[in-house]
């Protein structure tokens, strides 16, 4: 199956260099499904803008371009200053470019994973005065080995994962966490890719995961692209679809999971798991390990980002509610460990109890 | 409270005889909250389409306007022919035209309870054969009295409804059920109503109800007028207030109840249901005497209506998925009486075992 690395036809993010110099590349997934738009962006300030913006989205993919724009700005730097730049101005940018990258988002806890390595390899650079067109080079090793990490971790939950599911399996599944959302086949969508490129006849329900339609935009979009089956619904049907027994198990990615197995993802999820465990149906969380952050004991302390109240009383620019009405916008929830069947990762799927079961996964570190 | 009765500032369906005869009048539900929109429909095929189409929706809003659209079409059949019109054939156009009403939506049993009465009184007349004038006239009545008696109900549900609620109390409610749903103040928004001007600070999560919005669009919008503080979410947002301990009740109407007191009502309220026992909230379905339907055992009974998937894919004309993408759109599910608190009827509030409670409520019939 190691054949299937990098075969996945949809990229979420990737570097470039080109005449007018390096370029952090992304699809726009705010303009998804209706447009295919490919951005080039030349300034740390747009990759910044970009997470913040939602046109890249899903915790490994913004890890990712976060490392990216880190190498932008100081590739940025070397290109504007030349020979003038210093080791110590080219570090002390790097720390501004890191505090602007980690204000981006507050749940996903990729982001502060791959700024804290970046931060690392920097700092020892740093340390022993490197030349910064050693450093650009260094740091642009250090982001595409995060990248490539991040596609075999992919690769591996999605074989991992398409063990737990038979040829003819209906799943649902919420939010995007495919080619979107890494930088491979995905986390809780590798599984069914593996499953479908195995030949099993899998069938997805996808939510369409207001307010943003992750779902109904991205999700339904690359299955397409993979040829996978599906059925795109409502958030409110999926426990109408449970109660008819067509679905087998629920896969959902996360954007943090906590010493415990607590797991904060999409607003939505904790609401699946209760309906899942409801219809004793398993519940999977699929996640690299750059997704588990064992320094928080439950998800009581998972920041929650809230966003904006347009992103409810909008839809792609139109107006669904009735001017100056008070809404709320939690872009995450956080689903208690005790409403998961098991938490796949890379370095093998963990069942409960999660607090021993991840200490063992991570005591690879 | 009874002053209460006829003091709603909105009101989804009227008769009016102008210059050019009768009219069906509504509050064109698809353009709010956007635009406050009346329109006057002289032909009963106008009326059909403006329930299909869901200009006018709500259980007991469409079996009123359904009354109203057969006593239009016999005025309008009398104003053509004149005195050239028989009892007999106005009799037979009644017939075709009942029968258009019947098939414009499935689930909700109002309708066809409205118009099962409103036959009633035709073929009691037409045996008489009175003059078609005189069968014209107390059609009227009939309608009319289908109206008044839903207005009353409503209040008496919103007086037996706000003794459940105390003041302070946030409650969770789905699609619309208020006066733009009903003849007057509602089914499960009737409560809050009546809790608001007795004084009682309550404050209502509303659901926003995808694919069609009744939330966002509708009960917003008429909470708003009448002053009642609220706070739009996404569907998916239940669970995460739920478990945050908001929540002291959800409050739903329903399209039809059967004998064992499972419940029909918008796609997502099975979810909530189940949603709200696993938090321990109070789950209350209001429903007047006409949406109880006694002739069917239970829920797996009820036919559930499957509509057009571009109401999921696109969004006030809007597209937000892939061309050509398999949709599922169930418009109702069932919800099992296990799941339900109480019943709220104007004639009462009915508590498990239902069927012993619902034969009682019924039993004046």
């Amino acid at each position: 199956m190691s054949s299937l690395l990098r075969q996945q036809r949809v990229h979420a993010v990737w570097w470039e260099d080109d005449g007018e110099g390096a370029a952090v590349c992304l699809l726009d997934q705010t303009q998804l499904p209706a447009e295919v738009v490919h951005l080039r962006l030349r300034h740390e300030q747009e990759v910044a803008d970009a997470i913040r913006s939602l046109k890249v989205r899903g915790a490994p993919a913004i890890g990712a371009t976060a490392a990216f724009g880190l190498c932008l700005a100081l590739a940025r730097l070397l290109r504007e200053q030349g020979e003038g730049l210093t080791c110590a101005a080219a570090y002390a940018h790097f720390l501004k470019v890191a505090e602007l990258m980690r204000g981006t988002r507050p749940t996903a806890v990729n982001l502060f994973w791959a700024i804290e390595r970046m931060q690392r390899c920097a700092e020892r650079l740093a340390k022993e005065e490197v030349a910064p067109s050693y450093l650009v080079q260094q740091l642009q090793a250090e982001a595409q080995a995060i990248v490539d990490e991040d596609a075999q971790a992919c690769l591996r939950m999605g074989e991992l994962g398409a063990e737990l599911l038979q040829d003819g399996d209906h799943v649902l599944t919420h939010c995007n966490t495919g080619m979107l959302a890494t930088m491979g086949w995905g986390t809780a969508l590798a599984p069914l890719y593996i499953a479908h490129r195995q030949g099993k006849r899998i069938h997805v329900y996808v939510d369409e995961t207001r307010p943003v339609l992750q779902g109904a935009r991205l999700t339904a979009w690359e299955l397409s692209q993979e040829g996978v089956p599906l059925t795109l619904i409502t958030d409110n049907m999926a426990a109408y679809f449970m109660a008819q027994g067509n679905i087998k198990a629920v896969f959902v990615g996360a954007d943090r999971v906590t010493a415990n197995g607590d797991v904060a993802n999409k607003i939505g999820t904790y609401g699946l798991a209760v309906l899942a465990r409801a219809h004793q149906i398993p519940f999977y969380v699929a996640v690299p390990r750059s997704t588990i952050d064992l320094s928080l004991a439950s998800g009581a302390h998972i920041p929650i980002e809230q966003r904006n109240p347009a992103e409810v009383t909008t839809i792609r620019g139109v107006s669904i509610a009735p001017a100056g009405v008070q809404v709320a916008n939690p872009a995450f929830d956080v689903t208690p460990n005790h409403l998961i069947t098991a938490l796949i990762t890379e370095r093998g799927i963990a069942y409960p109890p999660f607090a021993d079961s991840l200490r063992q996964i991570c005591a690879d570190d």
